[in-house]
């Protein structure tokens, strides 16, 4: 293949930590199967996201996220500290300042779910950052392929900060689905095969 | 450290690929921060779980658990197949012949589970099939060690298995939701830990 037997053994060594391979006595080193694959490992993520995902993988991260982020938004509410408030209002004056279709503006964005994660206080939820990171990243990318005008999303993000704030729980389980809902809304208008391939070039 | 220079290298290796060290150019190899590690990933939990686990992370993966499994109970009984049913009816089947105080009875109780997040058809689901394993573990841990005579959770099994045969996923839901609430209660009462002590013996 080109490569020296040591990185070539490294490569191996790292799919099969990362659970995409298995090595058992006798019978080699096999592929597992593609449901026992940790598809929520940030690495994993980063693989699929580097070409195009495969719209069923957008889909699945996307549920998971309706699933994870109104639960988290309403314990946020109950646990966040001072600091955390602080840097989700940062993030919100940083998306508010440098706009969505900007990479600053959208890595504001994904914080702000980050620190509403970390507000948790639960090290599982935090774990799951980097998945609803992605999805929160795809649903821009979707967005600006519509090409339709954006729906501007800030005022969503400042009604779970102030649900967050006011320690509001319900509330902020209520703005989160709000937000969500309408995210969903925009990617359900997705560009046609030909207008993606288009954009490819 | 009296390991070859190749095994230690190759362990380091492993531990960039869990995320838990970092190399950086001249900065050397770090430990990262721990809010940065995965605790969802199934090797992960499996040292976490080799010994005593911090009750903070059981309580996490424990609320986890309280936030996917409703959801994926009620997205289970639109989604499910024929064959994730029989294998659903199996695992019920072999808790019930088995007993939850053995070996085989937890594995059928943990394999229900799984099919259940398999069921929902979404691979993000399905890669915290372990996590929620790990809980679903350690919850029958806590009730063999508080001594008392453990509440039979058939029936609530047999609750969500029909609600997902029937096809109703608000049934499913709120069968899932009254098995984790019992199961919670059941974790309630934690053994003092003169008692944790004792039984490491």
């Amino acid at each position: 293949m080109g490569v020296s037997r040591t990185a070539y053994r490294e490569a191996i060594r790292i799919l099969v930590a990362k659970g995409l391979l298995e090595s058992r006595p006798k019978a080699g080193t096999h592929v597992t199967d593609r449901s026992r694959w940790n598809l929520l490992d940030p690495e994993m993520l980063a693989w699929m996201f580097s070409d195009e995902p495969e719209p069923g993988y957008v889909r699945d991260l996307f549920e998971l996220r309706g699933i994870i982020e109104p639960a988290a938004a309403a314990l946020a509410a109950e646990r966040r500290s001072a600091v955390q408030l602080e840097a989700m209002r940062g993030a919100i004056e940083a998306m508010q300042r440098l706009g969505l279709s900007s990479e600053a503006g959208q890595l504001a964005d994904r914080h702000f779910h980050r620190i509403l994660l970390e507000a948790t206080g639960n090290a599982a939820l935090v774990s799951l950052a980097g998945s609803v990171g992605a999805a929160v990243q795809w649903t821009t990318h979707f967005k600006q392929r519509t090409g339709k005008v954006p729906r501007d999303p800030l005022p969503e993000h400042v009604d779970v900060f102030e649900a967050v704030a006011a320690s509001a729980p319900g509330a902020a389980r209520a703005a989160m689905t709000t937000l969500l809902h309408h995210a969903l809304e925009d990617m359900r208008a997705p560009p046609s095969q030909s207008q993606l391939r288009n954009e490819e070039d």
